[in-house]
C-alpha cells in the first residue's frame, strides 16, 4: 500500500517509454483516454479482477476500458493521488498489431456485410451482428442465464399464441399511437434499459435515444450504460420522453441521489428492477471471457481468482440484495415520478404491487438473464389479466411485457391480452451494433410496417380494439417437452424422399 | 414532366438502335411485345418501383413484364400519346446473355428433371418445381407471411386428425361425386384463386382450365391473373363450371363491371377475398427480388424507395381496405351469383355471414400469405361446425376449406368435418410449373386415386357418407411448441447405435 | 389370339438358343424353374404389367418370378397350352452379369456384415436388413402407406405409455407362458402374417415355421405367402400351433375351399383381415419399382400403363371389396376354427364383431401399409377396454394387437391395457433376411430375455398380474405436433457449447 | 478339477516366462498385483464369461481386472491352492504395446484437455469426461436400460418445471444448509451410490469420499464399489456422515455381516435398492465389450457363451430376486440405522414403505439403468406429495430423489415439490474421471455458486421456504411424443434465411 509512483511535472506530458516500465505486479500504471493512472494497489480489488488490468499494464487501455467503465468511473473510484497526467501519446507504443486471426476473420466479414435494406425483420439484425460484433461483445448480448431456456422461450412462447382475426372491418386508416405513463407515443412499445451499449458501438446508448426520438417512442436509461446518464438525457430532444431504469445501491442516499436527479433532468418514469438481486451467471459470456485471455492462462499459476464471471457480474457487486417490499415506500416519499416494478413474475406480486401503491410493473424474467426456467412475461401475463380482472383491477395499473418480442405480430398478442406496451431491447442493440442509427431507424420503421398491416389483418384500426377474443392462447401455458427420442428407431427409418434427378451425362 | 420524345413516321417501324438510346433516368423508353412505349413519367409512379423499369431502359422488357401484367395493362394505365408504336425487332440488339450462373444450372437441371411418372403425390410436383423453376418465380409462388408459420401450419394440422375407419363394409363401389353451389362434380375439390399463373408457365392459368376439364372439377378465376378473365374463360368447353374470386376495388364501378361481366360470361360463384384489406409481406419474395437486382445496388445511391417488396404487392394498390360488412347487401344486388366470402376465420364471422344472407364461406388465411399465426381453415372448420350444429344453421351455406391439402387423407379430414369440398392451389401451379397440363392431370388423377382407395379404407362408398366419427381431432387445436432444447445436454448424449459393418479388409 | 408356337418333341428338352429367339412383344416365352412357357398373351392382363415379363422375354425369369408367386401359380393361371415344356438348361444363356454397381456395393455390404452376436434387439435386425437386403425387397417390406405416418406411429405409441413399477415384490421366477384360442405358448407374441417371404429368404415362411417351433409361439399363415399354404402346414412339428389370416377372394368358392383345406390341415384359429378391402399404395415400394426398370424407360414410348404398382396391388386383385358384417354368419357356418377380424380400429367394431358371435379381434392398421394416419392398435386398446370393462363384456372376446412391436415392455404394455397376444411380422422378416432361421431365434430370443428381465423390473412373475395400474397412459391419446419452426429465430441462435479441447499444436 | 500346477519353492518368485507357458485353456494362469493365479477351473464359473480371462492368460490382468474386483475378490472366490505366490515382475514381459489406435487418439485428446476452469457446470465434465474415459468406462457409467428412455427423460422431466418466483424478498444471506436423517448438511444434495468408480479413476470412490468432504454433504458408499467397503470408510474424516447402499444378497447371512459391520463403522444410513431384482441390459455397454475383443472373434468358433454382457451384468449374480415386502421387518430388526427404500416407483410403495415402518424412500429409476420407460424420480415425486399431504403424512418420512439433477435449478425444484434432498451420482464420476479431486471439488462448489444465486433469484434464503407455489408443474406428467415427421412435406420445404453475405471480391 505505501508503493510511491514517481510524480512527473505536471506542466509535461508523461512520456510513454516511462509508463511502459509500470508493467508488473507490483508497479501497474496504465493509460486511459490519454491519461496514466497508477492501478497498483486499486487493481487488487478491481470487480474485474486483477489479471485483466494486468494484461494493460504499462500501456493504452483506452479501448477495452471504455465499454465497460462508464465515463466518471475513474473520478469516482480511483483517489486523486493516482491521477498521474497526460501522457505523450506520440511516445505510445502501439501494440505491434499481433493480429488475432479472429479478429482479421471479423474483418473480413464486415467487408461483406449485408446491406441495409437486406434486413427484412429484426431477426435479421441479430444475425448480421451475429457475424460482425466483436466475439466478446456478442457473447455479452447474446448470453443468458444457465442453459438459455428462458431466454428462448421469451420468444418461443409467442408462437404458441395464435390469431382469431376478424374480416370485413374498414381499416383503411390504421392508427397505431397510444399512451404510455401519459405519455403519447406513436407505437406501443419503447427501448427497454441494456447495459454497455458502447460493446456494440463506440457512440453507445445515445444512438438509442435518438432512434427512439425520430420515431417517437420512449427510451428507458440503464443504470448500467456505456454513457453517463446525463450523455443520454442531454441527447434527447424536444418533449421526447425518458424512463429511468434503477438497479438499488445497497447506499440508499445514492440512490436518492440518482433518482432525484434523474426527476430533476425530465425522467417520466421511475422503473426499479426487481429480478436482479444478484447479476445472473452466464455461461457464453462466462466462456468468451475464458477464451479472451486464453494465451496466457498457463502462466496464472496459483491464482485462484476465477477470471471468467462475465461483465456484467464485474460492474453489479453495488446492487442490494436485501432490496425488498419495506423499502417501496420509501422510494414513494422520494420522487413524484410514477414508480413501476420491473421484473414482476407471478401474479400474487403483481397484486401485492398494486396494493403497495406503484403505479405498474413490467412482466420481465430480464431477457432470460438471470433465473433460468423462469416463465416468459408473455404467459406470466396470461395468467395475471384475468385474475385482476375478476377483481375489477385491470385499470389500477399499467401493465408492461418485455422479452423476446420480434415482431408486430408480438406485439399484438402482448396488448391482445392486456399489456399497456411491450419493451424491446436486444434487437435495437443489434441494430445498433451492425448498423448504427440507421439499423436502429430502419428497425422501429419495420416494426411500425408490420404493425400497420397486421393491425389490418387483424381486423382492427386502433391499438384500443385489440382484446382477448382476438388471440388463441391455449397453448400457452404448457411447458411441454417431447419424450427423449426414439434413436435406435428413427435412425433405422428409411426416410420418403421425393423424385430423385436423373443422373448427369 | 415536359420532356418530349421525338415521334417516329408512323408508317415506319422504329429502329431497336434509336430506342437504345433513350435509357436513362430522364428519358426512358422501354419494348413490349414488339412495340415502343415512353415510360419516362409513368415510371415514377410504377408500383413496382422504377427501378426494375430502369433496368431495361432502351430493351425489350416483354419476359420480365409478361407474367406480371395482365394483357390489357398497357392501355389501361399509360396515356396513349406514350404508346410509340412498333419496333423492328431485328434491329434490336439482344442481351449479349451474360449467362446467370444460377439460370445456367437451373438449365441443367431442367435437363435432368424426373419424368411425369415418377411423382406419386402432390408433394413430388413442389419437389420438382423448387428445382426447375426461376428462383424469382419460385420465391412468388412459395413465399408466405413473416415466417411462414401459418404457411406451415395449414399442411401441418391435417396430421394432427386421425381416423377411425369402420370395416366390413361393402366399398366396391366408390363414388367420389358431390355438389358444390348447384354444379355436379366429380370430386370434392376445386382448383382455387391464385395470382400471376404466367410467373410458372407461359400459358398461364388457361392450363388449370383444361385440367379442371378433364377431372371435371371446378376452377376458381382469380382477379390477379396472368391471362385476361376472358382468355380464362374462352378456355373453358362445354357445361364447365368456374367461380370468380374478387378482390374489391376502391373504385366499386370498376368492381361492379367485373361482376357483372363474370356473371354474364357465366360465372357460377363469386368469392370475395375479405382477408387481404392489404396484401401480405412476404419477405421470402422480398429477398429474391432484392439480388434479381443485387450487381447494380451500389450505384443506386440516394434512393430511398424500397425496391424489395416483391411481386404481390404491387399490384394490389387498387384493393380497397375499407371494405366491410356494410358492403354486403350491396354485392347482393348487383349480382344474381351465389356470395361466398373467402377468408373467413373465426366461428362468430360464420354467424354474422350467415345473418348477412351469403351463400358460403371459404375458411382460409389465404395461403399463409396475410396474417402469420392465423389458424389453418381445417381447425377453424372444427370450431365452426359444432356451432353451428347446435343452432341447427349447418345446412344454411356451404362451408369450404382451403389451405394445406396436399392428400386425399386431407380432403377426407375435411369432409368428415363438416366441408362441402376444399380448394388446392399451389400444388396445381406445382403441377403446372414443372409439367404443364399433363403435370395438372396427373395431380388431379392422383388425388382421385388416392380418395378412391382411401375411402374404402376409411369404409365409406359415398362422400355424404362421411361423418364426424370417423376423425380423432383431439390434438387439433392444440398449438404446442416443445420447450427450447436442452442443447448441453443433448450435445453430450452419446446416441444408441446399431451393429457396426466390420471394417474393409 | 391365335398364334401357334412351335411345338418341340416331348421326349427332347428345348434349347436355349431356340428359347432365345421369342424375345418380343408379339413371340414372347420365358423360362421359370427350367421349364418354358409362351406368355404372348398372358402378359397383357398380367397383374404386374407386361413391362416387367418382356424384361425377361426369351430368358430365364426364375429368380425374378419365385419371390412374388406362390408355386401353383403357372398351373392356376396359364392354359396348359402355353406351358412349353423343359429346357436344357446348358444351353441357356446366363445373363452376362452386367453387374449392377448397387448389387456390387449390396454384396460388399454383405461380406462386412455385423455378426449375428451383434444384434441385440429388434432394431438391430431391421438395421442390418436395411444393408444386405435387395433394394426392391427392402422396399416392399419397410414400405407404408401415404406419408407413413401411421406406419411409424405404430412404434412411436409406445413411447407414450410409461410405467408404474411395483417393487419389493418376488420375482426369483418368471412364468411367460400363457394360452391363446386354446393353445399354450412360451411367451404371450405370434409371428403375424406377412407376405412374400422369400423376397427376404430363398426358403421363405417355412423358415418363420422352425422359428415359431423352437420358442413355443404360434405362426399365422399368410395368405400371400411365397411358399404354399401345404409347405408351411408341412414344416410343422409335433403339436405346434398354426393359425391362417385370410383374404376373402370375390369367388367365395376358392375361400371356401382353403377355409376348410386349413382347419383339416390342423389351423388353429381363423383371422379374417378386414382392413384391406383394397390393398394399400405404398409410394417407396412403387419408387424402388419404378428405378429398377429405369434404364430402358425411355423406349416405352406410348405406354400408358403405369407399371410402378409394386409388388402388393399386382398380387391382390382378387380380394373382395365387398366383404361385409353380412358375410360373418357364413364364415361361422364353414369352420369350427374360432373366427377373428384381423384390422378392427374403433371400438363400436370391436363391439359389433363381439355381437356378431365372433371370438376374437386384432386391432391393427396392418403394419401401416394402408390407411395413413389410422390410429395405432395400442391406442385403440387403450380407447376399447374401458368401454368393455364397463359392460363386463372384457372376457367374452380375445383382443390381440399388432404394430410396431419391438421390445419386451411394448409386449407387456399392450398386455397391461388388456390384450391377450401381440403379432409381431416385420422383425422376424428382417432377422430372417439378414440371418436366416438362426436370426429369427435370437430375435425371439432377445425378446424371451428382454420379458423376463423386465417382467421383474415391473415387479410381476406372471403375465396374468400385468393390469393397467402398472401403466401411464395419459399422453397416448394425444396426436401433438408441434407448432412449424421458427426458422428465422433458431437459425440465428448462437447455441452454447461445451469446454472446447486445446488446438492441435 | 485335478489339475495341478507346478509349484514353485515359496522362498522364491515366480518368473514371469513360466508363467507366459500356461497360457491356453487346458492350463490357464493369469498375473494380478504381482501374484500369480492359477485359474484353469475358475474361468469356466467366471461371471464375466471365460473369454475375458483367456486373453490374459500367462500374462499381468492388473490393469482390466482392478475396476471390476473389488480387492478382496481373489481370497473370496479362488481357493488357497491356486494362488501361486508372488512373481518376479521384472521377467515378466510387457506386452509389446501393439498400440490400440482409439487409445492412442484418446491420450492425444487427453494432451489437449481443457483445463479445469473450463468447466462451468455439470455437463461440462461429462462432455470432457467423454473425450477422455476409455471406451469401455464410458459405456459402463453412461449407458441406460433398452432406448435409454428413461435414463435422459431424467433430467428432460426438470425441463418441464418452471419457476414462479418471488421478488422484493431480503436474500442478502442465502442459507443452504439442510438436515437429512438427522446430519447436518451444508446443501441439500449427496453423493448416491455408483459402482465401480476405478473405471474412472485409479484411485476410485475414496475420491468422492474426499469430496463430500470438502463440502460437507454426505457420500452413500456403494455395494459394488471398486474400493473396498473399510477403505471407502478409512477415508472420511472427522464426523463426516456416510450412508450405506445395499443389494440384498441370496445368503442373508452375508447381508446381515454386511448391515451391522457398516453399522459399526458409523454409517447412518442404510438404503436398500429394490429396483433392481436383475441387472438390466444396457445395450451401450453390452456393445462397447463386444468390440473390445472383437479382433478375435472369429476364432472363438462354436463357443455359445454370450460374451457381451457388459459389466454390471458379471458382477450382480449374487443379488436376490425373492427380496419383497416379508424381508423389511427383519431388516428393521438388524440394525437401528435409519432404512430407506431406494427405487421406490410408484406413491402405492410410498405409502406401503411408510406403513412398513421404514424412515424414508429414495424415489429413482436408478439412473435410467434399469426399466426402461420408468418414470422420473421427480415426476413421482409430484403425483406423491399431495397424496401424502392429503392424508397428512407428508412429514412420516424423508423422501429423496435422484437420477438427472444437473444444475442447481433441479435441485430446487425437486425440494419445491416436497423432497428432503436429491442424491447425484453420474456427473460426480464424470468430474473424477477427467479431473480427479480437483473436478469433484469444482462440480460441487459449481452447484454451491448456482443454488446461492437461484435462491436469490427465486426470492428464498432458505430452503425451508422452499414451497409448490414456487413451480409450474403442468407439463410434467404429459409424456407427448409428437406425430411421426411428415418427411415429404419438411423435406420440400424451402426455409426462410437471414440476409447473405456479400461475395467474397
Amino acid at each position: 500500500m505505501n508503493h510511491e509512483p514517481e510524480k512527473q511535472p505536471k506542466s509535461q506530458k508523461l512520456d510513454g517509454q516511462e509508463v511502459a516500465k509500470h508493467n508488473n505486479d507490483s508497479d501497474c500504471w496504465v493509460i486511459i483516454h490519454g491519461k496514466a493512472y497508477d492501478v497498483t494497489e486499486f487493481k487488487e480489488e478491481h470487480p474485474g479482477g486483477k489479471q485483466i488490468i494486468l494484461k494493460w499494464a504499462g500501456k493504452d487501455a483506452t479501448e477495452t476500458y471504455d465499454p465497460i467503465h462508464p465515463p466518471d468511473t475513474l473520478d469516482k473510484f480511483l483517489e486523486q493521488s493516482k491521477h498521474l497526467g497526460e501522457v505523450n501519446m506520440d511516445t505510445v507504443q502501439q501494440d505491434e498489431a499481433q493480429e488475432d486471426p479472429d479478429e482479421l476473420e471479423r474483418q473480413e466479414r464486415i467487408k461483406r456485410m449485408p446491406i441495409l435494406e437486406q434486413c427484412y425483420n429484426l431477426m435479421d439484425f441479430e444475425a448480421v451482428a451475429r457475424r460482425v460484433m466483436k466475439k466478446t461483445a456478442w457473447a455479452y448480448y447474446s448470453s443468458g442465464a444457465d442453459d438459455e431456456i428462458t431466454m428462448r422461450e421469451n420468444h418461443s412462447a409467442y408462437h404458441k399464441i395464435w390469431f382469431r382475426p376478424r374480416v370485413l372491418v374498414d381499416v383503411e386508416k390504421i392508427d397505431l399511437s397510444t399512451t404510455m405513463l401519459g405519455s403519447k407515443v406513436d407505437i406501443p412499445f419503447y427501448v427497454t434499459a441494456t447495459a454497455l451499449g458502447k460493446l456494440g458501438n463506440p457512440e453507445g446508448e445515445v444512438i438509442l435515444t435518438r432512434g427512439a426520438r425520430k420515431h417517437n417512442v420512449i427510451q428507458m436509461i440503464p443504470t448500467l450504460a456505456s454513457c453517463s446518464f446525463d450523455e443520454i438525457v442531454d441527447a434527447k430532444q424536444g418533449d421526447q420522453t425518458q424512463w429511468l431504469q434503477l438497479y438499488v445501491n445497497k447506499d440508499r442516499a445514492i440512490t436518492k441521489r440518482i433518482v432525484e436527479h434523474a426527476e430533476k433532468r425530465g425522467c417520466k418514469g421511475l422503473f426499479i428492477t426487481v429480478d436482479a438481486p444478484q447479476l445472473g451467471r452466464r455461461e457464453k459470456d462466462m466462456r468468451s471471457k475464458f477464451s479472451d485471455v486464453g494465451s496466457n492462462v498457463q502462466d496464472t499459476g496459483g491464482d485462484n481468482v476465477d477470471r471468467s464471471q462475465g461483465a456484467a457480474r464485474a460492474i453489479s457487486s453495488f446492487i442490494d440484495p436485501a432490496l425488498s417490499w419495506k423499502d417501496i415506500p420509501w422510494f414513494l416519499s422520494i420522487t413524484k415520478m410514477p414508480i413501476l416494478l420491473k421484473g414482476v413474475q407471478r401474479v400474487e406480486d403483481v397484486i401485492r404491487a398494486i396494493e403497495a401503491g406503484v403505479q405498474g410493473v413490467v412482466l420481465s424474467n430480464h431477457g432470460g438473464r438471470q433465473l433460468d426456467f423462469a416463465r416468459s412475461g408473455i404467459e406470466v401475463l396470461a395468467e395475471v389479466m384475468p385474475v385482476l380482472r375478476e377483481r375489477g383491477w385491470e385499470n389500477r395499473i399499467e401493465i408492461y411485457v418485455d422479452g423476446g418480442v420480434r415482431r408486430a405480430t408480438d406485439i399484438i398478442k402482448a396488448l391482445c391480452l392486456g399489456a399497456t406496451a411491450v419493451g424491446i431491447g436486444r434487437p435495437f442493440l443489434y441494430a445498433m451494433s451492425a448498423y448504427g442509427l440507421p439499423g436502429v431507424d430502419r428497425a422501429m420503421q419495420l416494426l411500425k410496417d408490420e404493425m400497420e398491416m397486421n393491425m389490418r389483418l387483424i381486423g382492427c384500426s386502433k391499438v384500443e380494439q385489440l382484446n382477448p377474443t382476438l388471440v388463441d392462447t391455449r397453448g400457452l401455458s404448457l411447458h411441454s417437452t417431447t419424450v427423449p427420442a426414439d434413436t435406435l428407431g428413427l435412425g433405422i427409418y428409411d426416410p420418403l424422399v421425393t423424385p430423385q434427378e436423373k443422373a448427369r451425362l
